[in-house]
């Protein structure tokens, strides 16, 4: 078995619910069947959203010294639970010895949508600005939907600061009103593109909608990467 | 503010439940007022208990190189959500650079119990061979009590192992029955001496006892160290 390398803190209840899913969906009866995990929680690394709009300091730097860290302490594999450090993927590769998985291409991959379908995407505006899902899900012939009023992304950064603070039941009222105006929009399916909406979500009526977990997905993406690591 | 390191996997549940407690219990309106933490779960270190008993082989060299490992990578203190690798502590303080905090004196050191008090300790076979909640409950002027009856030993295994093979249910159903028990006996505070206890217990019914969960009190008991040093 291979060691994932968690680059992490991004923030830290998101990155505890991303441990959680590993732990949770790894096939094991024993602490001994469970898979090595290195995560640094490195809640110091400058806003990234922020960053991305021109509004703050750049985190690439904070980024790759976290990466280089769990490099240096033996992991195989780099995951990030957070979406829009992924911004920065690009880069973090071309300085990694080991692979970085992508957390939105790992979700548009378990979509399961007929082609052409509608698809909104939830996140922060720094991801929105950076176009992530938009270009993973063009890749996978699916059309992505933005929120349309501004009203709607308020929420949605709301939602994420109040998960942040540590207040989950006013996330979930937060993001109850956008997955209603969703519904209402007609719209089926509901990318949760930041890694603290699903903390939110979990506690929402998901309005008929389906909803998939950005954070959930990346950890069945670290999973299959280490036990197929791990056979070869 | 320093880092915590946490020398985790053991098993691998409880040490996302320690990360949690460590995350909720910080003083944190967002991501940058959070503690540094750097998680390395090493599920594959021996088990502790089956040591203890002389039922299994010796994890303290396991244990050693996950501390040298935590050091190497920037740990300013380590905490281990491990009541049971708590038998090695003196052996692991003697060869750590930084201080190993004592799962089991944090969490005596949370009693609010009357001088001379009986406390029931709940906790696998090897702790209870160790003496590790005997010694502390008595340095702290409290009455350990053990499960007198084999068949309540039994169950608080088989609640460990089951919370480990990811049954949470099934868990609070056998750690039920102990409380049921203990509360029969007109016992008031038990000490919850294993990480995978709490799992259980929040699914139970408390019985009317005072239930002292060992991972928070380590949490607690990190949060406090990390952010005095960090004054210091």
């Amino acid at each position: 078995m291979r060691t994932i390398g968690v680059l992490g803190g991004l923030g830290p209840a998101a990155t505890v619910d991303f441990l959680d899913q590993l732990v949770r969906l790894t096939p094991a009866r024993r602490d001994q069947d469970h898979i090595p995990v290195l995560a640094a929680f490195r809640p110091q690394v400058p806003d990234r959203s922020a960053a991305i709009l021109g509004l703050g300091p750049d985190p690439l730097p904070a980024l790759l010294e976290g990466l280089h860290l769990l490099e240096r302490a033996g992991a195989d594999l780099v995951a990030i639970p957070c979406n829009s450090a992924h911004h920065w993927h690009a880069q973090l590769c071309e300085q990694s010895a080991v692979p970085v998985l992508h957390i939105a291409r790992a979700c548009v991959a378990r979509l399961r949508q007929p082609p052409g379908a509608a698809v909104l995407v939830l996140a922060t505006r720094g991801v929105q600005r950076s176009g992530l899902y938009r270009t993973a899900l063009r890749e996978a012939g699916l059309e992505p939907v933005e929120p349309d009023a501004l009203a709607v992304q308020h929420d949605v950064d709301r939602c994420i600061t109040q998960i942040k603070a540590g207040e989950p039941a006013a996330a979930a009222h937060s993001l109850s009103r956008v997955l209603r105006q969703a519904a209402g929009q007609g719209l089926s399916c509901v990318v949760l593109g930041c890694t603290e909406l699903p903390l939110a979500a979990r506690r929402c009526d998901p309005e008929g909608l389906t909803l998939v977990d950005s954070t959930r997905a990346l950890a069945l993406a670290a999973i299959e990467h280490a036990l197929a690591e791990g056979v070869a």
